[in-house]
């Protein structure tokens, strides 16, 4: 799909280095917008809609922010700046742990990488089990960059498993039930990530899928 | 084993409710030892010794504490008390969340339940690869309670490889890399337990060792 790409101008403090685009087909009628494809989910399930976003551009960090810890969030494609950039936002590197560094800057991803990974993402809420029912336009344009919607046919990428779009309300100590998960947990793009069960990715942990499938293998064959 | 028994006095707010008591041999000479078996351990791997005791006597809680998260870290057996006994030591159930309440009180276990599981952890760490090696006297004690040192013989209760002593000194994130593991996460006492890796403790998660082997076996299965 050829996309409007005109400049949307947004609050956020990386505005200078980092522009956003606008993701409507080229051509199109009306204003502009970043996610047009979340037009539904944000009126019927924007707590969906806002994880959508949340996980497809931000950085996931520990819980608190410090100096310690580095900071909790932070758009992924910051992250490909250098340090001397960042220290102009604030953000010291230098202070942070090293573990924390290597942390933060294997989840930098570029802009359209993001943006390909929230249609991604979307494509696939809607192909869950009691997923609302997409309107045809957004139908056409997701199917446009991923292919045929099957109705619920997402499954887990981990365990398989069918998975059921109520199941974004459950929360464990304030944990959703339903993740975002990466086959390789290095790699930030539509190819690489899905949706998993919470228990499933605390499962799979900082191995990739294969490495993850291999590690139980070797469990059941030693038991 | 007979244990002297004799009452030991803690400097524990619970003292008047539960008592301490040695677990020398019956007619030892000496001081009273509410953890003998740990003498040796406490001068050549403190840290050690002090998780064995920690995760032998103590629920393990949210990191932090609040009215909210509740207590992070009381006696296993304190848990046994009713909620009128507890808010005579400002611990008042009533206003912790069901959720928080139940995951205490499922780690509720008798004192000697806990001593035992302190015995059979010490006896697993002796048996690592790499363990410093046990003076006379407690091997023979920790022998008549659980059986025969093999050397190296200890495993991960859930991968079933090898563990290292030297292990307890990794920590990631300031977690130790060996926890202590329980086959089914309600039950506390020496059968039940035993160490395992970090990694294949978070994976087993709330599931029972033989839930666990289930599901990773129906993900094999649907990959």
């Amino acid at each position: 799909m050829l996309f409007c790409n005109r400049q949307i101008n947004s609050r956020s403090r990386y505005n200078e280095v980092v522009i956003r685009r606008c993701h409507l087909p080229e051509g199109h009628d009306g204003a502009c917008n970043e996610y047009p494809f979340l037009r539904h989910l944000k009126s019927v399930a924007p707590n969906v809609a806002q994880k959508i976003i949340r996980d497809s551009t931000m950085t996931t960090g520990a819980a608190w922010k410090s100096d310690d810890a580095g900071p909790n969030r932070i758009l992924r494609w910051v992250m490909k700046l250098p340090d001397e950039e960042l220290s102009k936002f604030e953000l010291n590197m230098a202070n942070l742990k090293p573990g924390v560094i290597s942390k933060l800057r294997e989840k930098a991803a570029d802009y359209d990488s993001c943006i390909e990974v929230a249609t991604k993402l979307t494509w696939l809420a809607y192909q869950m089990n009691n997923s609302p029912i997409s309107p045809d336009d957004i139908t056409e344009y997701l199917e446009e960059i991923h292919g045929k919607f099957i109705i619920s046919s997402t499954v887990c990428e981990i365990c398989k498993l069918p998975m059921n779009f109520a199941d974004f309300r459950l929360a464990k100590r304030g944990k959703a039930e339903i993740e975002t998960c990466h086959k390789n947990p290095r790699i930030h793009n539509a190819e690489n990530i899905g949706f998993a069960h919470r228990e499933c990715n605390i499962a799979q942990g900082a191995k990739t899928l294969d490495e993850f499938y291999a590690w139980i293998e070797g469990i059941l064959a030693r038991r």
